[in-house]
């Protein structure tokens, strides 16, 4: 299964409406790495929800409503909290009904608002992929349309979206970083690019699925923790994700824990941005000296998301 | 003491290099105000040292040395927190000793940002004038350029250099939304945009400092207190700003310390933009009805400073 850059042109004609076209910021990179250059930092955090799930979720719903599939049940999905954010944030917007499976590991601030938005929210299972097998079970029950949180062409095509946007708002751009949890962005983003840029995947040494699987030579299930784990949270690489990251020859890298959040401090530090772990991961592949771009490489970051609790980022 | 678009645009060109071009961002106004309508945030707030004060400072600075008048005893500043910062910033850029004088009121997320700069930093006094008058004395005894927070005409026009970004960034602008404490932002901002966009002034009631003078027609000192005093904190609008509000009819709105929480918590939890409360102030004019716009009337608002802790802002 995979998809094609004419899936992720129809998925920003379909959404245009109704997602935020997220501006960039371009950085220097001279005082960050060893590396002269300049970077582009994608601000998708900005997003609708705070991260940029409401793309593949408006184009999974809206498809299915051209298509006249939509269930009187409505929708549903299992997620780590954004994916549900995304999902919930769709359908209230389009006024269908909603239901979310979280884990109970899900965060607060997660959880807390998605009871603002009007889905039915659940937590069941320790941690995503519990909450998956739940949400499945149910969709079967109900008939409610399953939105998968990255294992879907709708959803993969909708993420991709974003980097589209980011070629139109660039000037050239050599590569794009991207962090992994089930590969639905990464996806996207190496299907809308290809051809022009390339693609860093960044994944914390604590979930590798992706780095494993390319070891490995097919996605398998690998222990996750970490603090990026209300995020980057699948267990196993999906198989779009991982079907498109083999064929293009995506780069995989692996950070440490300290360099996440070390990563995540600098983003505040310096520009007053905050975001959570699963965002920081992508900039930490870079600041970390994990990925080490040639002199004058044009790069571009995706800043994916922002449900974190900013508590800890007081001085 | 007036300052001329000139005055701005030769700023603009001094400072380039040492200042980032920060973005915009458009935001739908149907589910924020009762008009419909789209304005634009200018997210100054990701400026260097997390606020717009460095363009100021930067302009002074580089003009004085331009003209061979820095003395060896560096630069002075007194200010709320963030001028200290600019100023602090600039100085330990251009490799000049710098001096910052806070009154112990100053938040500790200030204070501890400034310990990280170069600069030597005093506390003295309890509210903003207090600090004043020690660092002008200063300035007298050691000869170092003295660096006003908002009431020199380099530093005026420095702030208003962020307007010519907006009118670039921007089509057509009606009007521009900005918070006032001494005025420098205002004088800067309304000599950039005259002849081209209107400035609505807003204040928070618990510091009227414009509003009070525009009803007198004079400066005036009034009480300064509220959540937003440690950046809109001077007890007396500046000579400079008062005269450019007062010539160019700038309106001048007041604003509840209710509306401030209410508009930095909305920006927060809409957009995942984590602001100070003097930041939050525009805004607050703009959500709290304060200022209404007419049908379709083509706003922006600045978002100018983000030094604050964000603890408070998890759900
Ligand atoms: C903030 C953030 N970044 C990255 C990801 C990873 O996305 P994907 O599962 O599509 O790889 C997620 C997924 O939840 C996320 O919430
Ligand atoms: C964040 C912020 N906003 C607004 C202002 C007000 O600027 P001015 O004193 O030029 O009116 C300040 C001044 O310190 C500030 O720090």
């Amino acid at each position: 299964m995979t998809i094609s850059l004419a899936d992720v042109q129809a998925a920003a004609g379909r959404i245009r409406s109704h997602v935020r076209r997220t501006p960039i910021i371009e950085i220097d990179l001279d005082a960050l790495t060893s590396t002269p250059g300049r970077a582009w930092l994608k601000l998708e955090q900005l997003q609708y929800t705070g991260s940029f799930k409401p793309r593949g979720a408006f184009n999974r719903i809206l498809k299915a409503m051209e298509e006249g599939r939509l269930p009187p049940a409505g929708v549903i999905v299992a997620s780590g909290g954004n994916a549900g954010l995304g999902v919930a944030y769709a359908a209230a917007q389009l006024g269908i009904p909603a239901r979310v499976v979280l884990p109970t590991s899900a965060p607060r601030v997660k959880v807390e608002k998605l009871r603002k938005l009007d889905a039915e929210v659940v937590q069941a299972g320790q941690i995503y992929e519990d909450a998956y097998h739940v949400a499945v079970k149910e969709a079967s029950d109900t008939g409610a349309l399953f939105c998968h949180a990255y294992d879907q062409p709708e959803i993969c095509a909708g993420q991709g979206t974003l980097a589209l946007e980011l070629l139109e708002q660039t000037e050239e751009l050599d590569t794009i970083i991207v962090a992994v949890g089930g590969g639905g962005l990464l996806a996207g983003v190496t299907t809308a690019v290809a051809g022009q840029a390339r693609v860093v995947a960044v994944e914390p040494e604590a979930a590798p699925t992706l780095n494993t699987a390319l070891a490995t030579g097919r996605p398998v299930d690998v222990s996750v923790t970490g603090v990026a784990s209300d995020s980057l949270g699948a267990t196993r690489i999906g198989d779009i994700g991982y079907a498109v990251a083999a064929q293009a020859d995506v780069q995989s890298v692996l950070v440490s824990e300290d360099a996440i959040r070390e990563a995540r401090r600098m983003l505040w530090d310096g520009w007053r941005i905050a975001v959570e772990y699963g965002a920081a991961t992508a900039f930490a592949g870079l600041v970390s000296g994990s990925y080490r771009p040639g002199a004058n490489e044009r790069l571009a970051l995706v800043l994916c998301g922002a449900n974190t609790d900013p508590a800890d980022l007081a001085t």
